[in-house]
């Protein structure tokens, strides 16, 4: 079984170098060719001209890029190379109408399509524990599981095509709400004078505890909002789930604030910080 | 060193058994008379008639009630038992200006009084694993540490007396930010029509995870509400935290919210059901 890979930015070329180690890739393609020619030279993997060139030499095409449109420009760029058994596995974040539009035009061709959203961050991909939630025939999941194997430390099915992105939006909804509490009552704190290093140690292990106030709790109190989840990249996230919410006649209140609060930040140049850049707007003034 | 326990609620009881083990209890006294006879007659320890009854015979005092009514009354009858050197530490969660009015009164007897709220729940006060957050002087903190460390498994000084209270009061806050943020994606899944199992499994893995949807998620999916940590007692935490917060001048939305619905579920009767129950008010209608 011959893997390419398609979208090397900060998950992908991660994801693609944990497949190379495992002697899986066979070759890659990057909008940006320069960092497809690292990779293809680091591991002397073949350097496909197109999405179409890529997926004309290999059995699984791997995918992750940012947005919905990117995945539909591929997905129809792949098109002519497709072939029966052809499968394309899509890692990206995007609206589970995307999934549906793409494997509906891959399996037109004869092959199938599998939604592939993944949860851990950079450091999830680097080591290659990454939670990857499926949405697509069990049959296709199962023929693709060793490949995946090697990027991740759980691989779950969640149903139909779609059902892995619809999983994935409820985990960045309340992503977005626990950045909500956890900068709500932090502010709090630094606001009433306490020592904010000793309450979040407290804190985080008692009953209010989570993961974003263990790994971003202290760097936030310290003002550094460094590299990690991008505030930009969660905001199209929360407006796939905002559409989500809206076609079920569903409103979500911190989902509708967290975008809000997010656009403020992206307006003052906070965009490619981490989400907890969030931070700056409830921190008492100094 | 003698201890005395006063309060043998949900909480109090089993933090006053696991000192009666420790051989570190002296005496009990409880509102409510006959849960502190059956305390008492389990291990043999003084009965006491009333709170200066209690301190007459012991040299530590340690208090476990509801509402800062209960700690104010309790301490002003304990007062003329006070004698130098005995000292009052008190386990409620009340407001920082009900620790500060107790510890005025105390020491102007000579005794000293310590704020010493704890998080873990009634599962941490039975596996004597509560993680306590101390307000007040550190050598009073270091006399009754032996006592202390019989109940929990962390004791970190937070400052000076109200600074215990003050941390508690930013955990209750942080603890209903995460109740809305997981009850509203929890809430959007169910609506999308997800196996809400498998996504309580994956988004708990992740960097939305958190200790809530880790031990409540699944009961709240099934509609089990149980014994946990009760409404009305968060509703009166989040009332300590929004007074705080106004005198700050600065206002905690989530907080405000929470406070809202918690006294909607009080008036539908659900007052006494874990917090958790917030999800009846957010789930999709059947």
């Amino acid at each position: 079984m011959r893997v390419g890979f398609i979208g090397l930015g900060a998950m992908g070329e991660p994801m693609a170098r944990n497949l190379a180690r495992s002697n899986l890739l066979h070759a890659v393609w990057n909008r940006t060719e320069a960092r497809a020619a690292a990779v293809a030279a680091d591991y002397g993997l073949i350097l496909a001209s197109s999405p179409a060139d890529l997926a004309a030499q290999v059995d699984v095409v791997l995918l992750c890029v940012s947005a919905d449109r990117d995945v539909l420009e591929i997905v129809e760029n792949l098109l002519p190379a497709i072939r029966p058994y052809t499968v394309v596995v899509d890692h990206s974040t995007v609206s589970p109408e995307t999934s549906c539009q793409s494997a509906s035009l891959i399996r037109a061709r004869g092959g199938d399509f599998l939604d592939a959203p993944v949860t851990g961050g950079v450091e999830g991909a680097r080591s290659a524990s990454l939670v990857i939630m499926v949405g697509g025939r069990p049959a296709t999941l199962a023929g693709v599981t060793p490949v995946l194997k090697t990027l991740s430390r759980r691989i779950v099915s969640m149903g139909d095509v779609g059902c892995g992105q619809a999983a994935k939006a409820v985990n960045q909804a309340m992503a977005a709400g626990i950045n909500q509490a956890v900068t709500e009552a932090l502010a709090f704190g630094q606001a009433l004078g306490l020592d904010m290093h000793k309450v979040i140690d407290v804190v985080a292990g008692g009953a209010a505890g989570n993961w974003f106030l263990d790994k971003r709790g202290d760097t936030m109190i310290d003002g550094r909002f460094g590299p990690g989840f991008k505030v930009a990249l969660h905001h199209k996230d929360l407006q796939i789930c905002e559409q989500m919410a809206s076609e079920l006649g569903m409103t979500l209140p911190l989902v509708r604030q967290t975008v809000a609060d997010y656009a403020r930040l992206m307006a003052e140049g906070h965009g490619d910080e981490d989400i907890s850049a969030l931070y700056r707007l409830k921190k008492p003034k100094a």
